[in-house]
């Protein structure tokens, strides 16, 4: 046995960019709480989680239960974090796409917790983290540059000098950053965050980025900003371009309603974002990638539950981020590496994060893939000064959750994010 | 890492009892292997697959293509299973259900290997498999008696003693046979194995069972002997009476006229015994139980994707058995502890073996459950002597496939075992 002695919980806050979203702007600080799990053997596990106040709570109020919980007890941690969990409500984070549940609250609850059990096992085994998943199939993962609209800098930003990267706001600014991306990390995939700008302006992107990289499999992502009706009004402009199509509208039925009128794939992380979501999903024939995260279908082994039902059911299987820290990085490259129907591309917003808790080099994307960490666990080591200083960054920051339509409202006032907006 | 050096397959065959089933009569011996994986620092791992030559040809052929595998990299065993079975054919073991195909032949090879990787892995750190599976929910895992219609002795049996259980060709019969294992054995749930008498007279049986136990759960499994005119004509003498109905007709489609007819839950092992079956089975809505089986599963990471999915898509989840050794038994009980949502009695046809390759006392039904072992891996020895003594009478028994039809036709002339027979 090697029993959990304590866990803590540790939020920070990183510098993040000014990038535009279906429901507004990225804020000036993105917030991730950082698990350290303890056993009483000397090995520390690390997670990474969403730093919203209301996963703060939870995973403080799951964290007091676990001491004497043996880290291989994967199914027991799940069962201890439920009930400790028990009447916190069906609010989930505010990261997470779809209609709130209780199993969603307990999910991205136990993910981190999971993956830091992961990482103690690995270490405590002298392993890597994907041995413990079946073994990698894939020696290095593939990663999607991930392309936004952005501003050059914060709306009346207090807090830090512009990032350096400008302002991309059509075709041409896209474009430019796509080729400064892949520059420097060799991205062989491109996806475009929509619901941004026009429709039709971003069709022009995808082609501008399709005559740019003629050998770079494209994605869009309008985030359920577009109707239907402005769906079937783009879609000819996007047949044939793009691997995916991602979210173009609310709903599985809206979803079903456009994955009838066009041979693209529908791929999703918003109309599918927990199990119970899944069979509906299957019957109206809704979608046709699911696009898997860790942190909200409840960690790496569910993930790969997930990645079964994908395969099963003959769905396609990617991956969503949201920004992130090197902890999760590592996580979704072990999960990706040991999951063998992950065939596309993996998101990450990593490029768009300067700072990090974990100690550099360990994991980094080269020709647009990370080679997966040959050392025990995750292979990523806890940086305590820098998690000393982005914690006292959190604590100076103000920021407290995630919330892109007030900051957002800092520009425009009157702004409500309002989907779909087109 | 921890990498294959050999694997050693090992024919055996065990006295078996004359039970009845739908298509004939168990034969006098019941035909296993057992494969043992050894790694370069020394460790053996126990697994156990179908006898019969098909399986051992195949097996054989797989355990060429694994020397130089760490025994963690499960996914790289169902790779080099594959790549070494390329061409094999879709024939599946005579033991298994439903339609052959390459998956399923594929799947019922990698099962023994997987198992005795995990049971390598386990030995290696000193932890029960179901620790590596995720950590037991249950200390204990509840066996379902398996109740068989049978003849006191083979018909002229030239190999040994009749085993004392006598005859059970009626309602009182199956009644003395359950009282019996109930005593011995503890079991709080039973199975009457149907398809063998008239359904009327099995219904007969089951209200028996019902009478004399009337607290214990009852199933009773027809094995695909039943048209749908009979079926529906019996229902009504088995609703309300029964946990579930398993297998009353032959195909999905024949299940769901049944299931659209009834309240009685219906499970299978016969019409889903691989993951291909299962979309046309959930849209079909043809069962709600499905028996996994690691056997042809492929293995116990594959059974609990099965799990995953049947927990997704609300089916029950159950466990099948055929006859097997110990090594099978361990692999069944860490399996189901490590399973929450098994949450029916597993069946075994353990209480009708006297012979096994391991060593007495790890394993054994008490209070109608197994303890989980809490040794190292899978938690039985290998008897060398008996393994031996087993392999001798394999060689010497002259059967070399599972044959029900024509072991009844020694007693029958003519019988044909044709389903469905009522
Ligand atoms: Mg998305
Ligand atoms: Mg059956």
């Amino acid at each position: 046995m090697s029993r959990i002695a304590d866990v803590t919980v540790t939020p920070v806050a990183v510098k993040d960019a000014p990038l535009l979203t279906s429901i507004g702007v990225h804020q000036p600080y993105a917030l991730r709480s950082i698990v350290e799990v303890r056993t009483g053997d000397g090995i520390t596990g690390l997670g990474e989680a969403y730093g919203d106040d209301t996963t703060l709570h939870r995973l403080r109020t799951a964290a007091a239960a676990l001491p004497g919980l043996d880290v291989f007890d994967l199914n027991g941690l799940a069962a201890r974090v439920a009930a400790a969990l028990a009447g916190v409500g069906a609010a989930t984070p505010t990261e997470l796409a779809g209609e709130a549940s209780v199993a969603k609250a307990v999910a991205s609850v136990v993910a981190p917790l999971e993956v830091a059990c992961y990482d103690a096992q690995g270490r405590l085994l002298g392993r890597p983290v994907a041995d413990l998943l079946g073994g990698r199939v894939r020696d290095a993962v593939p990663f999607s540059a991930y392309l936004f609209y952005r501003w050059a800098e914060h709306p009346r930003d207090p807090g830090y000098a512009p990032d350096g990267w400008g302002e991309a706001l059509d075709p041409d600014g896209i474009v430019a950053q796509a080729r400064r991306l892949v520059d420097e990390y060799g991205f062989a995939s491109l996806k475009l965050k929509g619901g941004v700008r026009r429709p039709e302006e971003e069709a022009e992107a995808v082609q501008a980025l399709r005559d740019a990289f003629p050998g770079h499999p494209l994605r869009l992502d309008p985030n359920a900003n577009w109707t239907i009706e402005t769906a079937l009004r783009v879609l000819p402009a996007l047949e044939g371009r793009l691997e995916y199509l991602e979210d173009p509208v609310p709903g599985r039925d809206g979803m079903a309603a456009i994955a009838a009128r066009t041979g693209l794939p529908l791929a999703t992380n918003m109309c599918v974002t927990a199990f119970e979501e899944i069979p509906e999903a299957v019957a109206l024939g809704s979608v046709r990638v699911v696009l898997g995260d860790h942190h909200y279908w409840g960690g790496l082994r569910a993930s790969q539950k997930l990645a079964g039902i994908c395969e099963t059911f003959g769905l396609g299987l990617s991956m969503h981020s949201n920004s992130h820290l090197g902890i999760s990085l590592a996580a979704m490259t072990h999960l990706a590496a040991a999951t063998p129907n992950l065939t596309y591309a993996c998101d990450t917003h990593s490029p768009w994060q300067s700072e990090d808790v974990v100690e550099p080099g360990a994991i980094a994307i080269r020709d647009g893939s990370i080679a997966v960490p040959g050392g025990p666990g995750l292979g990523v080591e806890l940086d305590r000064d820098a998690l000393a200083r982005l914690h006292e960054q959190y604590l100076r920051c103000g920021f407290r959750d995630r919330d892109d339509v007030a900051a957002m409202r800092v520009a425009v006032p009157g702004w409500t994010g309002h989907r779909p907006r087109f």
